[in-house]
This record gives structure tokens, C-alpha cells and sequence, in this order.
């Protein structure tokens, strides 16, 4: 790629998502519906100006979502998220184990052999925690308690799909897999947040203690930066996710006493990476796939509704285990709807070994589409109108009528402070 | 590359950056001869860490330049600009002629053929604005007389190497140039500038209005990024370069109602990609084709000290063309010292068309190295001595002694406005 089809690219990205999330936020849709829209008429179903699996733009949106969950992470306040710890937990836990039954339930019922019913259990497993946590961001809604037990559930969620990706793709190669082997990768993957914690909280006020004294500029940002893809590298390298060090080092720097310098610097430059990766997102579905004119896709379309239906039925009941005050359990469960990469990373697996035909890929992928779009509306709905009503048609009116959204511009304040 | 390893290359960049900008600040240097020397440590020479022709590295640090080119045109009031303009264009002119004919002079003094002699001397022509660009920001000092005249005349210098590039690769390639091609060449170079600020001039307060509608978080930035990417593609694709197009973009912005929030929304963005530009220079020199102590490079070495006391000479004369009042002719002539980019691809293109050895390659790699690295401490010490001295030794005292250093407290000051 050259540098003049890469200015190419990076303005049409910034131009759809800016529009579109302009245009979102206009019929009072979180922003990230727009540009994920966005990317949908960019990308390979639309005008095909980007490939998101370009590598240069591959690399831009994942670090797009690494900075949102630092982001997330500096946001998030440790005591809070350890409060609703057990709620979160047990949402986690019931929310890998239901969808993964209820897939492997399509797959017998359909007839398919054990070995892919388990691959489509496994592709309903885990949340993707970059949608949920930008909506309630753009609804300015991070701090509830609701959202407190969705990210804590969506991070052990992140790691248990990490576990089952393991055992799966280790069965789909044919391996017999020890108890211990399991056991090893959650211990891993759970202990690395805990010694992230721990060690981090230690280093992080040294750290800033030496920053203080340098001179040259924007240091305290880079050095946050630095930490968090440190501690995001160190993730991946000890087989838990990149995001979640990421979403670490966001909740032991805020506790130090830079915490608001740093949330306001990182906020500003991931500003400019965030939009790369819902854009990319929505650049990668293929609408073709859908085509429910076309004789031979219309069975994967079936499918694929199936699956969108357990997905969504599965994670929305797991949202009832959250006990506790003030949690209401039908917004934990919604937002624990979104599935994203790791759904598409098991359909990947599957295909390449063979055990899923592309269409039954197209199944998987449609529901990871599904679930990713419906939920921003389905949130606003929910954390915006606690009595129902009808938010939608009266912000229409409201724009064609030209008067102030009283709702948008107290989000405006809250985004200039 | 894995997103894990371009995480590491990253931090790897910022840190080097960061830390090697900080010495050089401490000893009273500019912050990017930190930057090349940083990159000189983990590059290619050093420990390795990055490879700054990898494609993703190469597009951001690309994307790094495009940003400071903005950045400094946001900082240019082109009517100061215009005022220096007569003087901009001798420097400019005579900075060109003069290492040509230097140059060239060199090779058949070396009984080189003809052809070969042409490359030698064009690949001593342009000024790579970049590094001097960065280095009279970085000392505060842009908005000087003599700070116009080099900026006036590396941008004029930019379009004249891109013609030179025209002409010697057409050369290169056995063809017969005619006049008319050349013409044509730098009319439309030239032509663009001019249009694009006079059609940029006539839309931007347009945009900004628009702008000023939108809702969605930082509009104004986004709209102003994609301004200066579609400037720069435009002017990449008229056969001007892109900085040219992305330094047009900023002194058209700057003269809008929002230019003061566009200019500083622009430097916290443009801060993190710059360093990726000043680094992956760095790391792309490559140490081992200086080695005295090895026979055969020996003489390239001689050639590359040649080449880089006739690049010196040639530009440093040609700020004595620099008539006006307040203007410090030799600041002007060093300032125009760097060669870069430009001066590479020349090389490159006479490697592959088979006229350079590799040796010969070394001697012009070596001279582009020289001349970048020895610019900044040569700025810094006549911009903040008018009357000589010895600022270093006094600053690396003041440094042992742990006094402040008012001249640093001053620019952290300027910085943090």
C-alpha cells in the first residue's frame, strides 16, 4: 500500500464515522451504531474502499480497541467492579455456560456431528467487550452499577473464551486434552490479571513519581501508553487477551494520583484510533452472505437466525444471575449480548480445519453481526427511557422541528470537560 | 507482523523517543536529534527492535510527516510567508544549483561517467524540511524572519527535487526528455500550491461552518485531519509531494475563525505520530558503511565525507542569497543543511537502475546521515548564542550542579501553552 491510498483509506474511515455517528447521534443512537454502520457502506459490502484485513489497517483497529478498553479501564473504578465481583462473576460463568449449550442444541437438532455442534456452542461463547463498553460510554453510563457488572463479567467472559478456545481448536487438530492443560490456561489467564494487578499497583506510583521529573513533552501520556501496551503484550504473551491487560493498566493508573491528567491525554489520541476499529468491523460484513433471494444461502440464513436467537436468549437470561441492589439484571444481560472477534476467531478455526463449510462460517458470522447491532439501540433504549415510551420517533421530531436535544448537549458538557 | 510485536515496536518507538529526547534536552539539544538518535539505537545499527521499512512502520511514520507539515503550516502566517517570498525563492534556486553543480563536480573530478555525476549531484539538491522544520519549533523559534525564508524555500526546494526526480529518472531510465516535459513537470507542481490555497482558501471557512453544526466529539479535528490527508493525496497525484499538499492545508486553516483550536487539537494528535517519522530515519541508518577500519569501504567513506562538505557548502552559501532585513543569512543557510527522503530515493533509483554501487549508495546514505544529524546542535547553538559561547559545557555543568535551567523552564512553559 502507498502512502497516498493510505490517506485514501484512513479519510474514508474517519469521514463514514464521523457521519455516521453524527447521524446515529441525530436519531439518538449511540455514536458507535453509526460508525459501525459506517463501516458497513465503506467496506467490502458497500463501496469497497477499505479492507479491513489490509495488515497496516488490521493493526490500526486493534490498537483502536486496545486503547478503548485502557480507556474503559481508566474509567473504571477497581473498588466498584470488585463490589459486584460475585454478580459479575456468576453473569460471566452462566453466560459462557448457557449459549454454548443452547448452540451444541442447534447443532444436534440439525443433525450435525458432536465435534461441530461443540464449535457452535464455543462461537456463542464470549462477549466482545469493546461494543458494550462503548455504548455505555456514549450513553455516559460507565459508572452504574449495571455497567460495573457487564465489564467485570465481559473481561472473565474475554478469559473463559480464551479456555475454550483452547480445548476447541486443540480438538478441532485432533488432540486428546488433559484436565491439567485446562486447568493450566484458566490459571494462567486469571492469575495474569491478579499479578497485573498487584505488581502494577505497585510500579504505576513509581512510575509517575518519575515522569514528574521529566521535561520532555506529553511524557506522562506517553508513559501511560507505554504501560498499557506493556502490560497488554504481557497478556497475550501469558495466554489471556491483549485487551484485557489493556483494560489493567487503565484501573491501576487511575489510582494513582495522575489518574484525571491521564484519562483526559488518552482519551484525546484514542480519539483517533477507536472509530479505525468499529469501522473495520462493519467493513468486514459481508451482506452477500445474507442474500435471502439466493436458493442456496437461504438454509444458512435460517441457521443464522437460530444461532442470532440462542445467542441473544442465552446471555440475556444469564443477565438474571446478577443479584444484588440497584443492578437491573435485564440491562446486564443485554449488554452482555454483543459478540465480536473472538466469535469470528472460533468460525475461523472451524473453517480452516475444515469442520465448518463457508456456509455454515456465514451462519456464525451473521450472528456476530446481529448481536453487535442490535444491542447500542436495544441499551439506549433501556438505560434512556426507564418508563418505555417511544425515544426514537420523538428525537425525529425533534430534529425536523429544529429544537435543542436537552439529552444530547449535557452529553456535549460532559465530553468538553 | 502480529499485533503483539507491532505493540512491542511501539513501545519500542515511544520510548526511545521519549528517552533519548529527554537527554537531548538536557543538554541543551533539540528533542529530534534525540528522536534520530534513539532510532539509531534500536535500529538496524543498534539493538534491532525495529525494521523502518516494514510496511506499517513505513506508512506511520509517512503518516508522522504528513502531520508535522500540517502541524508547522497551522504555525506559518503566510502572509509572513509571502513577505519573505522574494528571498525564499533565491535561497532556493541557488540551494538547488549550487550542490548540483558541487556535486556533480565531485564525481568528475573522480573520473565517474556523465550520467553517474548527474545522480551524484541531484541526490545533494533537497533539503529535507522536515527535520529543520521540527528543529526551530522545537527551540521556539518558527515564527522568526529567518524561519520563514527556510520554510518558504525547502517547500519551494521539495518541488524542485521532485522535478530533478522527473528529469534524472527519466535519465536513469535511457529516455530523451524534452523541455516541454520538464515544464510541464514544474507548472503543475508550482500550479498546485498556488491552487490549493486560493480554492482552500475559499472552502475552509465554509467547512468550519458546517463544523460548527456537528455534534459528534471532535469534529472540528477530524475535519481538519481529512482537509490536510486530501491536500496532501491531491498534491501527491498533481506530482507535487504530499508535504507540500499537508504544509498548504495548515496555512490555509490557520487563517479560520477556529485556527487557534485546530492548531493545538492538531499538536496533541500529531505528537504521538512524529516521533514514528524521527525514529524510523534513525533507525533505517545503518552504522556498518562507515567502518573505517574495513578495507573497502574506506574509499566510500572518503566520497561520503566529499559529498557531505559539498551538501554543506553548497546550501550554507546559498543562504547568503537571502536578501531582507532582519535575516540572519547564515542561520538561513544552515537551516537548509538536511537532506533526506528525497536525497534516498535517488540513491535508490540509481541503485536499482544499476549506475550506483552499493558502496556509492553508502557514500550518499552517509551523506543524507551527516547532514541531518549535525543540522539541530548546529541551529541550536547559533539561535540561542548570538554572541558564541559554549552553551553545552555550561548546560552539562548546570545539569551536574542540579541548578535550573532557565532556558528550558522557558520553552516547558511555551509547550505547555
Amino acid at each position: 500500500m502507498s502512502i497516498a491510498s493510505f490517506l485514501l483509506v484512513l479519510m474514508a474511515i474517519l469521514v463514514a464515522s464521523k457521519v455516521f455517528g453524527e447521524l446515529a447521534e441525530r436519531f439518538g443512537q449511540p455514536a458507535v451504531l453509526g460508525e459501525l454502520v459506517g463501516g458497513v457502506v465503506i467496506g467490502v459490502s458497500g463501496l469497497n474502499l477499505i479492507d479491513p484485513h489490509q495488515q497496516t489497517i488490521h493493526l490500526l483497529s486493534e490498537l483502536g480497541v486496545v486503547l478503548l478498553l485502557f480507556m474503559i479501564g481508566l474509567e473504571t473504578d477497581l473498588k466498584k467492579l470488585l463490589e459486584v465481583g460475585g454478580a459479575s462473576m456468576a453473569v460471566a460463568f452462566v453466560g459462557v455456560a448457557l449459549p454454548f449449550v443452547l448452540g451444541y442444541a442447534v447443532g444436534r437438532l440439525l443433525h450435525y456431528p458432536q465435534l461441530l455442534s461443540i464449535f457452535l456452542g464455543a462461537a456463542l461463547t464470549a462477549t466482545s467487550v469493546g461494543i458494550t463498553a462503548r455504548v455505555l460510554s456514549d450513553l455516559g453510563h460507565l459508572q452504574s452499577r449495571e455497567s460495573q457488572v457487564i465489564l467485570g463479567a465481559a473481561v472473565i467472559d474475554d478469559i473463559l473464551g480464551l479456555i475454550i478456545l483452547t480445548v476447541v481448536s486443540g480438538l478441532a487438530a485432533g488432540e486428546k486434552l488433559s484436565v491439567l492443560t485446562i486447568v493450566r490456561t484458566g490459571a494462567v489467564a486469571f492469575g495474569f490479571v491478579l499479578l497485573a494487578l498487584v505488581i502494577g499497583s505497585i510500579l504505576a506510583p513509581f512510575l509517575i513519581r518519575v515522569i514528574a521529573r521529566v521535561r520532555v513533552a506529553k511524557a506522562l501520556l506517553f508513559a501511560a501508553v507505554v504501560f498499557a501496551f506493556a502490560l497488554a503484550y504481557l497478556a497475550d504473551r501469558a495466554g489471556s487477551a491483549l485487551i484485557v491487560g489493556a483494560f489493567a493498566a487503565g484501573l491501576v493508573l487511575t489510582r494513582t494520583e495522575k489518574g484525571h491528567q491521564i484519562q483526559a491525554e488518552v482519551h484525546d489520541l484514542a480519539q483517533f484510533f477507536i472509530p479505525i476499529f468499529f469501522v473495520s468491523v462493519g467493513a468486514a460484513v459481508d451482506l452477500r452472505t445474507l442474500n435471502p433471494f439466493k436458493l442456496e444461502s437461504r438454509g444458512y440464513l435460517v441457521i443464522g437466525i437460530l444461532l442470532t436467537a440462542v445467542a441473544i436468549l442465552g446471555k440475556a437470561l444469564a443477565g438474571y444471575v446478577a443479584l444484588g441492589k440497584d443492578i437491573r439484571k435485564a440491562v446486564v444481560g443485554v449488554g452482555m449480548i454483543p459478540r465480536g472477534e473472538v466469535g469470528l476467531i472460533f468460525a475461523t478455526i472451524g473453517r480452516s480445519s475444515g469442520l465448518l463449510s463457508s456456509g455454515l462460517y456465514s451462519s456464525v458470522a451473521m450472528m456476530v453481526m446481529l448481536t453487535t447491532f442490535v444491542t447500542p439501540p436495544l441499551l439506549r433504549m433501556m438505560l434512556r427511557s426507564p418508563g418505555g415510551g417511544a425515544p426514537m420517533i420523538s428525537e425525529v421530531m425533534r430534529l425536523v422541528t429544529g429544537e435543542p436535544d436537552a439529552a444530547a448537549e449535557d452529553e456535549e458538557a460532559r465530553e468538553r470537560e
